[in-house]
């Protein structure tokens, strides 16, 4: 039997993550059941969704379990398969763990990787991958911008709105991006080309957003909640929407959380307020990256994957998203990732 | 020039309004100017919606100036007109004050009352009238209940709410209601039909919709807020609906609004939450009375109206929306209205 090293949930956290929470495991690999896969991961994904799971509350997914790998989307490879559908050698995206590999069921694989000339194997995870799946859906399917409607985008430097900020404007409208930092505002502006871009740490929010969206915002897109959706819902237009991606911001230690306390603007304005999975969708995924691979291929869409080496120090990076020091999507490879791989 | 009187806002309340907030003020009325036209009152409307506009936030109408009548629906004769459409005689349903005569542009006039028979007149205020359409759109337009869904309404024994939660019944969904009171809880489910209701200031809400709903809250429609609209978040089902009517608990006095903190259950769950102005479908109320109307003859839709007198006790029955004392909807009958037009 082969020996797997693993980051188990060792304690749910009860705000920001701690190392602590985590734990090293190394334990040999069980034999295959009928049915069963087994990968072989290149790249893990570091994202927010994951501190949902790891909270003892029932949501969209089960919770992570005390001891059981951490959950995160991964790409990689099929090494072993008692299901004919799955060949060895084939690379998968798949929603599986922080581990070296993993024994997963059919369900679990979101889909093979066709891989694209030109574009570096990681993108098939990020832009191309669970990241973009979700700007995409919850942009156009959701937020339903329309051309010369105005779209702001929450975290707009990260994974996800990095991607939605992006397809705001490519589909027409005004695209305004809301991030933490000098560098993160001149990376909305100067490398994705949005219309606005809002220093959160720096800039008094509210106001610069009036100045920058004077006649009302039209689909907000945020994944951070707290403060920066209370303006969002102040400066909703007429039938604005929000879409619900997250809310990072909703993580406290000591506080509980807080709800929008404008939120009757809705009524108002005869808003909405959404939510999504982006699992929901999986029977259009193929359609998705076939439109992300094509605005890939054009230049049109730009992307900025951070990667980091290492199984032992994921946790560590996944700490980042908390402080916002990360730049783009965050990803893990590891050792198993051959040159021809990246 | 006749003389008028008028209940005028003399403060804005900071919580829950008071009577100093009013005052009855007699003034002759003016001549009238071209295009428009001189209402007298037969019924005057008494509605959770008069407190939103006598805040000066700007909403969906502009707040009610200081020193003037306090903004209402009401159920009137057009006394004389200076527009050819409206012909002196005629009863109308209008977006006026609370005084005894108004003078109105037409776009005021939501609509000519055609008396059904064997239904009161005031009836044409309340179920065939802004609260009939109020739950005849928020809830099917908004809400698209679904045979064999589950809806909840909260303040499900006032005027808006007793139209909806029967609504729901009658488009085939299990309607449960929530109300203050044990007379109240009696109404919902004797008077009303409903499937369950649940008393709030005497049963634990959330453990009584978890069994009155097992499988969760599809439709929620809420003109409350705060605790209430938490627990329909809480026990909301997969892509439940929440439709905002209102919030009348967010009127505090000394705390500040409060947002529902489990907002993020919409994201979990796909959910929806939704706000809407009933003057937006204004050219669809004809075939929205004609429904209710419909079900008002057939004895399927029940309504309950209390009709109170005098112009100067308005705003003291005003004030008891706010202490659950009214039960079923509150209008003020005026002493211009004849035997014939009760």
């Amino acid at each position: 039997m082969r020996p797997n090293r693993s980051i188990v949930l060792k304690s749910r956290p009860s705000g920001v993550p701690a190392l602590e929470d985590f734990e090293l495991r190394e334990a040999p690999l069980r034999a295959l059941e009928d049915g069963e896969i087994l990968l072989e991961h290149l790249f893990l994904s570091i994202d927010p969704a994951i501190r949902g799971w790891m909270a003892e509350k029932k949501s969209y997914l089960p919770p992570i379990a005390l001891g059981e790998p951490i959950r995160s989307g991964t790409l990689s490879r099929v090494a072993e398969s008692r299901d004919p559908k799955f060949k060895p050698g084939t690379l998968v995206q798949a929603l599986a763990a922080w581990e070296e590999r993993s024994i997963v069921r059919p369900q679990q694989i979101m889909g093979e990787i066709n891989r694209l000339p030109g574009i570096p194997l990681a993108a098939h995870l990020s832009v191309l991958g669970g990241n973009g799946l979700t700007a995409y859906f919850g942009l156009l399917e959701v937020g339903k911008p329309q051309p010369g409607e105005t779209v702001v985008i929450t975290a707009a430097g990260g994974g996800v709105g990095s991607v939605a900020a992006q397809l705001a404007k490519l589909r027409g409208a005004r695209s305004i991006g809301i991030a933490g930092g000098e560098e993160k505002k001149r990376f909305l502006l100067e490398e994705l080309g949005l219309d606005a871009a809002i220093d959160y740490k720096n800039e008094d929010v509210n106001a610069a957003l009036k100045a920058a969206a004077p006649k009302g915002v039209d689909v907000f897109f945020d994944s951070v909640g707290g403060e920066l959706l209370e303006i969002g819902l102040a400066r909703l237009a007429l039938r604005g929407r929000v879409v619900l991606c997250g809310a990072i911001s909703q993580i406290h230690e000591d506080s509980p959380a807080e709800g929008p306390r404008n939120y009757v603007q809705l009524l108002a304005k005869r808003g909405r307020m959404e939510g999504f999975v982006t699992l929901d969708y999986a029977a259009r995924y193929d359609e998705a990256r076939a439109v992300l691979a094509d605005y890939l291929r054009s230049g049109e869409l730009v992307h900025r994957d951070e990667i980091v080496t290492g199984l032992e120090n994921t946790p560590q990076h996944f700490l980042r998203l908390f402080d916002g020091s990360h730049r783009g999507k965050l990803m893990v490879r590891l050792q198993t990732t051959d040159e021809d791989d990246r």
